[in-house]
């Protein structure tokens, strides 16, 4: 498998806390992308995947899967034993959705806020900017920090009792938050306690050097 | 089970229409929200879906899930057999990617175009507009339409051989984009025929009608 990524990034590291939670990671070639010379929206890279986002999985038999969720079902599926999106019709059901509104709630919304509302990647690649709506997610971002403040007063993880893609997910928000300075508010201190048990585990810990041992193992 | 939702809405024929693929519409029970009045923005409702989307999909137990992507991926996992989200892992992560493009660069394009570069649900419920951030969707919009047009050229269905869940995001897509007059774009003529052709299948055309019978039978 490749994955094409940054390996700072926040939906880059989407994938490869799941790859490492899997166990997966030896045997992956990752292929930098130059995000602020915008080779994710040359055509090159929009034939791999049409959206221009990071990351992109690409099989062996050179089927591209874009699409954070869309990557982790797959690896979760791989080994026949899923640990992040679920066993039960219920558990499904309630990672996908925790997973899908930590995008819109959070790291989408914060996203949008660096690509709109900052300078995100420079002029050369930021070609469009609507700074009242980039302002307008970041507001939205804040008031996501404190529902699942709320969330982590009632239960360990993000869907409930397990770690799941849902975490992973919101994991993503607060990477991306700090990037942009974006502080979660003091008062959210379920989701600041829950966010260091995160960091603890090594798969978030070593998300950025796993390309290099990657390189090296390979 | 009792789903929430409002019959004529795009999101809710996703699910609607997943029931229906999937035989399960008997023995559901739905209980209309009204969106002209703000009833989604209402804090009782907010208290089943902090995102303030319909449709919501309530269990036995009383747990509550959002989101049409996690109530397909419910749905499809209830009987064991999945026909929508895939079942080898390759087919589980088209389906998710190629599902979420068509969120992405469809159905949540026109959505947001609607929410805010026209009169939406009225001055009551659309508190914050941008209609230059809605245009630009628009526009994605039209774009999109174009790739999957290209996309329906190579294969017959959305994602691949097979009708899935993608297709019904499409669809949903479609359902909208006929709602605010956004036309295809008449050189599209591949995602025009695969619309008439979704159009043919019981599950969306009688995806309006379903609250009323499965009323009756209840």
């Amino acid at each position: 498998m490749k994955i094409y990524d940054i390996a700072l990034g926040p939906y880059p590291a989407r994938v490869r806390i799941a790859l490492a939670e899997k166990n997966m990671q030896s045997g992956v070639e990752f292929v930098p992308v130059d995000l602020l010379k915008g080779e994710h929206k040359a055509p090159e890279f929009l034939s791999k995947n049409y959206s221009g986002t990071l990351p992109v999985l690409e099989l062996e038999d050179g089927t591209f899967i874009a699409e954070c969720t869309a990557i982790t079902q797959y690896l979760d599926a791989l080994d026949g034993a899923p640990t992040l999106t679920g066993k039960t019709p219920r558990e499904q059901g309630l990672i996908h959705m925790m997973s899908k509104r930590a995008e819109l709630e959070v790291l989408d919304a914060i996203s949008t806020y660096f690509h709109h509302a900052t300078p995100g990647l420079g002029p050369d690649v930021e070609r469009y900017q609507n700074a009242e709506w980039g302002l307008y997610q970041r507001d939205k971002a804040l008031r996501g920090m404190r529902y699942f403040d709320s969330i982590l007063r009632a239960q360990p993880f993000v869907a409930g009792g397990a770690f799941s893609m849902a975490d992973i997910t919101l994991i993503g928000g607060l990477i991306f938050a700090g990037y942009v300075d974006l502080a979660v508010p003091a008062e959210c201190s379920a989701l600041l306690a829950w966010y260091d048990r995160m960091q603890e585990r090594p798969s978030v810990k070593n998300r950025v050097a796993m390309s290099e041992s990657a390189t090296a193992s390979t």
